[in-house]
């Protein structure tokens, strides 16, 4: 079976990653999964939301926008409606849950690290790439602070990326675009870490339930996928790809001379 | 091992489900789990969104909400803050996506069926729990309509009920409540049907990713807890239980005499 | 002449109270007046509004919201629309003042009550059921705060009750249900306190202006209906109710000896 | 006993009422009442709400607000808040009542008098202060339609004011302004109509219960303020005045010739 | 040629400035260019917004709002809106940007001046109008600083005035009137200084772009409107005039005896 | 003199253009003016806003926003605000404004252009960016109609630039970086066509006001600074722009043969 735009059915789409993509966010990452584009941005604020002050721990928060010329008809600003709609509010619990989880808060001091993700076009799976794009920006925003001796280490226990799968005309698939995706009798995002463990799996049935067997199919190609991404990831982060995932260092090491 | 209330680890809670709680609703239902409580009531309204207009499609749409006084510390009224937050409209998304999966909507008519889930005490639990409750509701207004020989039969495909498991203390448990929820390293919803397939599956690991193992075991316990729930539906709606997961009558059959 | 329930005109509807509703707040309260039935919290938090720090008061505010399913015709929820609406803001603040009026403020403590008023199901007489409900709410709150030592005494200055009175079809009544509100020509909501005086008076007459003489008569049933309640606000705080409209225990009295 | 601004118990302030103050409105009346000073305006709108749509009725709604430089503290604008407080609800949702009483909305066809009030200074009464004067520019409203041929008569049933009352330092009193105001342990507005009958009566013990012997003083102090309101209405109207009150005329009369 | 009202082609409407017009505010004034009518007052909060804290200086901020039956149909409220509309915040911003560039905030102290602007009757030129306007109100309120000694003097630069100018029927006119303004193919407000320079220029040729010719008849109709506008505020103020522009007083002037 | 960026004080950013720079859009323009980065996009709605229905006419509308990423420190969310702030509507007002003032409305037919300007870096200059680079886009979509045979021509009268200059350190300047438009005494943005007029002047000297003599300067830096963006348009729209400001081709000429 051929895919709408030709690839196999365990196929990743192709993957561009642009890193320090605008001026003057710490990190800054243009993420393209085919003809899906999203800007991630990740920016430190030096405090913490009221109900953290005082624990020594940091935040991940994120925030995620479609612009109104991303999708085929005229996506209406939320600014205008006046609230953040329900599907981006989801999406955006989603990111910085996903990316709190990969992150020892306890050693990024008392900080908030802001996520934003905007879609300038969507083709299918933006909150999957919005997850992988934001993971590189933060790596970088941690390295900075690392660079300026604010951190002793980069605070991530190891990588984590994001990507779609379902089933299409009886078919499992992976990284679904937009014509696959609103065709998909099942639907389901993978987020996972570089020790193959699950961050969160949302599967959803809405035009079909879906069988234990399904499941596993799925599964087995939202790892595939991870592991691309994630290999994609340390090709774009380059040398600071070996920071990620070490212990902190104890304190005394070299005081001990 | 014993869980802090007693209970076993693959053990529910105990469920009671008062039908007809309100007078007013077409289908309305009281249901506890433990000490979490949930009316849960279905009103019929004869149009639908504007999306759906000339389509001859009914539409299902749930609203979620908790009680100031549902809560340990007061919870501030979403009406108060002049928005409803992202947890609401997350939970309300998944409680319309998961009934709508188990609805015939071509035979429902151009009717919107209201689902309206007000927490009235919580202790863990409450979108699963609503999701249980108010298919009971719904199937109650359908049977409004097949009595009233608006609807020629309960377009239901089967029954549909919810339950939370998660990973506490290494252990994985079914049917969490809130210091159980509280204390989870993985969290996961289950949404099955009578046919023991999965409508919705989501699970979280923010405290720390989880294995396949894990993910396996934890899917077990969500399909045991929803076999138990179903048969509690079944007992609660009676007679009616049996008109659920029928054909749709063909016409003609009469007028072939 | 009969009422369409086949009450007396000057009789209530059956009234029961179920105290201890709910486990998380101070007081709860289910009231039932006939059909009516609200759901009434009282929750305490240490702290007063900006205007009041400092001042050694306490403060006692209200809340008051409809389920969506308390209704013939579903009432869509204020947080949706993103307001409270004239009619719940005007009933909200009707309950706060009047309960304010009945206690100590200056003995409460830079504390703050929470009065939440949600009405399950509506059938007439949903403000005034609040008010008598809500003082059951908050005597059990002041118990608590008094049994726990922090209040010296229950800072109330006796019981506080609400029922609503109207002329419909040229008769004055007692205690409107949904359909006598609607052909009322006159409507009034009388409070009073345990000492027969009027804490809030609100006569309307939108359909029909009214005369001094309708007036005394609405009155006298409203001291009846509000007599008659106190009596059941007695019977349901049982022991309580001998500590509510007591002086403050003077310091010293034990210190003496 | 002499009053702040010296006058006796039952005297009102010195009213002065200015017509067609504003070029635009249909309606439009300056009202001082002492130092309290309201624009009180009303435009006719071809239309009616929807759920009149189609009943042959008209419509009256009113708003009520407080320019920030009426108070001697800067009132935050309503419009900067992002919505209508519950005190200016409470008070606009009277003024409509009350007006709507004294009208036979029937004979008004399918329009909408929007009534406007906007204080310009404050110092007591003003939501009084808001009827009397409304009374007047919706007066005057109705009759440019009556000129014009639109209404074969003005379709007010008679005159309506309303005045404060209340109990400051244990006296009863007429008209209070802010001083008296914020010292009364009773506060009561009284509307009444030129046949000396109730149209509201709203009072408030926030501080203090009152009895039924304040109840009744109070109630004659307000009747006597009316009755001198309603004839300070009547000499502002001038030769309108006597087109108030009438009955509509019967078609036909004239044609029988 | 003759204008609509018979005025010139440069010559301003029939000015009226009435100065405390209102009690409560430390500056008020009515001001009337023909039909237009704006009610300014300037208020006195000791406090500056956040980003100002501890800096030592003043701000002027402004607010500007029309009365619904200010204009020919009915002017939606912003408060029921619920938001400030763009119009408004554009004209409350160039006031307060206007009515800064005139003041020496670094001698106001940490001192909040609200202007506000209520239009109650417009004929065009009412951004203008508020400007000139709300120039007088502030100075009366710094006057009442200085005489009570607060202020060591009036730290105002000089005089300020608006007026608008235009093309209409292909002529530059001054001071156009609400007919004009909306068949004007340029609108233009100029702002000046009693120093004859320029503070704000906003001309727009949204009907048809507009010559460096006709940019300089208009400017020079601008010039002489202000310069006249400016005469009248100095007669408006009186004996404070002479204060307007002077320097702050060295300290120690006295001290050096 | 040297600029902070090495430019003389008469010369533009390096000004980029990418037109196509999205999928879905009729016209999409990514614009760079130095490290000012704006996409603005164009996109038809077969649809006008209810004041034209019926009318004939189409219409402009734009809408302006900032990522939270394209200024130094974050930049929040107007949606998560609630309410797009006062700089944006002015600037959005700005744009529209000045785009309908170049196209024929008349034959645009009953559809809306909507225009959206989205600021991903920001270094000054942005709303002066986004008319220019929104003036290709809305081309392109008006050509992409026209190609389809839905409009007879491109119904833009001719060509629309705009340009920022100011006043810093005395020195008058062209297109203003953000640092120089920090420090400027008067900050000025000159609209203009390829005619060589005006559509907008929008000029301001909050830090100081400014002569005549200022005025003309800096008019002649923008008179210069359009001449060069145009010429930058006609060079980004290549072919297309020979079809810019043509008149509306006569019907008939074709039929007469």
């Amino acid at each position: 079976m051929i895919r709408v735009d030709g690839r196999n059915y365990n196929e990743l789409r192709k993957v561009k990653v642009t890193r320090n993509y605008l001026k003057h966010p710490q990190g800054s990452v243009l993420i393209q999964m085919g003809d899906t584009k999203v800007i991630c941005t990740a920016m430190i604020e030096d405090k913490v939301p009221p109900f953290l002050k005082g624990s020594g721990l940091g935040w991940i928060t994120a925030e995620y926008s479609m612009l109104p010329g991303s999708t085929g008809s005229r996506k209406i600003r939320e600014s205008s409606r006046g609230k953040v709609e329900g599907r981006s509010q989801e999406i955006q619990r989603l990111i910085g849950r996903a990316l709190r989880s990969i992150v020892n808060l306890e050693d990024v001091g008392e900080r908030t690290i802001w996520i934003d993700c905007d879609v300038i076009q969507a083709d299918g799976g933006t909150r999957t790439a919005s997850i992988t794009g934001s993971f590189i920006a933060l790596a970088d925003a941690f390295y900075k602070l690392y660079e300026e001796g604010i951190l002793s280490y980069i605070p991530l226990k190891g990588f984590l990326s994001a990507v779609s799968v379902g089933v299409v005309d009886e078919k499992p698939m992976l990284d679904l675009c937009y014509i696959e995706d609103s065709n998909a009798k099942v639907d389901m995002n993978v987020v996972m870490t570089s020790d193959g463990e699950f961050v969160e799996l949302q599967g959803t049935g809405e035009k079909s339930p879906f069988s234990f067997k399904d499941l596993n199919e799925l599964i087995a190609l939202g790892q595939k996928g991870n592991e691309e991404l994630i290999s994609l990831q340390k090709e774009a982060l380059g040398d600071i790809s070996n920071l990620i995932g070490m212990n902190k260092p104890e304190r005394g090491e070299a005081d001990d001379e």
